[in-house]
Parts: structure tokens; C-alpha cells; sequence
């Protein structure tokens, strides 16, 4: 990517771009990198590193927390066209918490890096402002993560998770095993295992090897609602 | 309270009055208003109201979420000096999710209706900066609280809440029901009575009637270090 390809893209992808000097745009521009990841790379870990504002081209970031015991939990996925933020918490005093950043699918994005989005945010109210007006979006994402996680009862909280899946992919068949959807649900295995084998039993998925296939949506959907 | 009055304790519990135009500190002085609470009132409920900024002189409140079989779980608490923010949520179009706020103490506050306080945001990109910013610094309230609850194992939480209200209130005695110690920690009360027996048994505290004495601080610390 040459200089005006990086800057043509950080006008798309960088929502304040129009509010940089002529200046920041061009120390910006120079500072950007194009980062490729592959499915399952850690893309932030912890308190550990501080890597910047992930600006992304394609595919998908999901962000977790991750206990002591390797228990995970799922606080939200960041697609095409959206900004990593938490992966330069370091740079946002108000952050006091970790969080595991992974790329959910292969990884096309371009990264500015912490020091130079620092001092943009330093200089530039606008920048500082955006920055903080993501992380509230975020905040509601993880508003409603907890929600789900504290208040729903499991089979609607399964249901809802196959029926995103299917959503998002177009895909009947989710390429799951028990193990990875329990770790996606931040819920235990054997607990996935038997609603799956519930809802199997009432016909709404059909369980095969390495995946589940929905079998009736309509009947997906209103566990999802109930 | 008169209007000069009035203009002071703004300047000192509103962070951006250094920040707006001569023009805008009338119109705040103008329209914020003194505002009591007693312990218990509801300030906020769900989405269906929108008091406007409470800047709070005196007490403390309490900001926790609700779910439809009437679980409690506190996100965090504000005490006198700091602003709420949630209870402006309709201003700010990035929170799509709804809370409870209580005074949980006698409550003396200063508020900025949801009008003006939109317009002040609109007007001036120092005010929605902070706005946001404040609300970054809630989302770092509510992961902190998430992991408590997701991760931790409960005798920890609970030795932690009870030191946390020793701390607070300098009283050896917490004068709590474990059906109050249970809606505050985000348990069942059968969980919240079987582990205060269990820390009896264990000489840290003492259950009496309408409360609980804490007799080993060093003790109770440890296990909330643990």
C-alpha cells in the first residue's frame, strides 16, 4: 500500500480523520501499518502489551476476559469498517481492567500505533472525544453481555448464540464443537452438551460431528425470544 | 440557594465550567436545580425516566442492574463530589441499555435537566467529552464488577463486601440481612447465609440479629485476598 492508498484508507476507516490538521494527517498516515492476522492469533493479551487503535479492512476481532482458571468470556465481536480501541487501552487513563483480544477470523487492518494515537488524542480534542465516545459503545456491548450472562435462563442464551451464528454466516451448519460454543457462552461443556441434546430431542438442531446443524429456525428463533 | 450560590457549587462539581461560555453558565446556573433524596428513593428507573446530570453534594448512590425475576446486581456506587451519569442516559444516543439508580443514603444533589444538558453536549465538544469520559470511567466500574462476579469464588466476594462496608462505614457491625447482603452481592440468600455460617464457624465474624460483627479483621482481609 503506498502513501496515498494508506491515507485513502484512513479517511474510511478513521472517523475523525476530517477533524486532523493537514499535519497529523500526514504523521498519521506515516505512522500507520498494514497488520495481517490469522484465525486465532492473539491480538492484545492483557496488561501484557498495548499494541494501538486496530483500524479494521476485514474480518473479525473478538475481545474477552479470560479468569484465572482459563474460564472465557465473550464481551463482543468488531467486524469490517469498525476500531479496535481496547488493544491501546494503555493510552486511555480511565481504563483500569484487561481484556484478551483474538482474531476470530483471518485479519486485514491497519494499526497507529499507541505513542502516535496518544499524542493525537493529546492534541486533538476530537480525537480524544471519539475515543471516548467508542469505548462507550462498547461499555453497552459489554452492558449487554452481562445481561445475558447474569440474568438468562441457559436454552435461551444457547438459542440466541446459534441463531447470531446462523445469522451472521448464512450457515446452517455452525462448525462448532461443544467446547468451543461452552467457551463462546462462557458456560461449561457438559452444560452445552445436554441443552444441545435437548434441543436436538425437540428437532430444533441436529448434532454431527464438528458442528450443529439447525434444523428448524422458526422454532430457534422463539427459544431466542422467549 | 441563591444564584451566586448556585454558580459555585457548579463550578466546583461541574468539571467542564471552566470550559463553557459566559452565556452557557447562566443558562446551567438557570436551570439546575437543588434536588434531595431520601435513603431508598429511586432515582432512575430503567428507561423510563431521564432526571438529567446529578451532581452529588452529599450521600451516595447506588447504580445496579435489575433483571425481570427481580435479581439485583451493583455496578458501582458514587459518593459525594462525583456526577451521575446514567441517569442522563437518554442524551447519549451510544447507551443502549438501561440500569436502576438509588439513593442509598440521604441524597443532596444538584441537577442539570436531560434538555439542557443535551444542548450544553451539542454545543460544546468539551462538555460531551467529559460526558463520555465519564461514562469510560463506569465502564471501568462495571468490569471490575463483572469479574467479581464471573470469576471470583463467592467466599471471596462476600469477605470482600463485608470489609468494603467495614471499611466504608468504620462499623464493625454491618447492619445487613443477608437477604440485603445477598441482593448487594448478586447471590441467593441461601448461598449468602450458608457462607456467613461457615465464616462463624471459622471465628470471623458474628451473626446476630439484624446484622453481622466482624471479630477478625486480619482474617476477613486475608480471605479477601486469597
Amino acid at each position: 500500500m503506498n502513501k496515498q492508498e494508506k491515507q485513502q484508507e484512513l479517511s474510511r476507516l478513521f472517523p475523525v480523520w476530517e477533524q486532523l490538521t493537514e499535519a497529523q494527517r500526514e504523521r498519521v498516515a506515516g505512522a500507520a501499518v498494514e497488520a495481517s492476522y490469522k484465525k486465532g492469533d492473539t491480538i492484545h493479551n492483557g496488561s501484557l502489551d498495548c499494541v494501538g487503535l486496530i483500524l479494521i479492512r476485514s474480518g473479525k476481532v473478538r475481545v474477552y476476559l479470560l479468569s484465572d482458571e482459563g474460564k472465557e468470556v465473550t464481551l463482543y465481536r468488531l467486524k469490517a469498517g469498525e476500531m479496535c480501541i481496547l488493544s491501546a487501552s494503555c493510552v486511555v487513563t480511565g481504563i483500569t481492567f484487561d481484556v484478551h483480544i483474538e482474531a476470530e477470523t483471518d485479519l486485514d487492518a491497519i494499526v497507529i500505533d499507541s505513542k502516535t494515537y496518544a499524542d493525537l488524542r493529546e492534541e486533538n480534542i476530537y480525537v480524544r472525544c471519539n475515543c471516548y465516545e467508542l469505548l462507550t459503545d462498547r461499555f453497552s456491548d459489554v452492558m449487554w453481555a452481562m445481561q445475558q450472562i447474569l440474568f438468562m435462563s441457559f436454552d435461551r442464551r444457547l438459542a440466541i448464540f446459534l441463531w447470531d451464528e446462523y445469522a451472521s454466516s448464512g450457515d446452517e451448519v455452525i462448525h462448532m464443537t461443544h467446547e468451543q460454543v461452552a467457551k463462546y457462552t462462557g458456560s461449561a461443556r457438559e452444560v452445552v452438551t445436554r441443552m444441545l441434546k435437548y434441543f436436538a430431542e425437540e428437532g430444533v438442531v441436529e448434532l454431527m460431528r464438528g458442528g450443529i446443524r439447525i434444523l428448524d429456525k422458526q422454532k430457534l428463533r422463539n427459544l431466542s425470544q422467549s
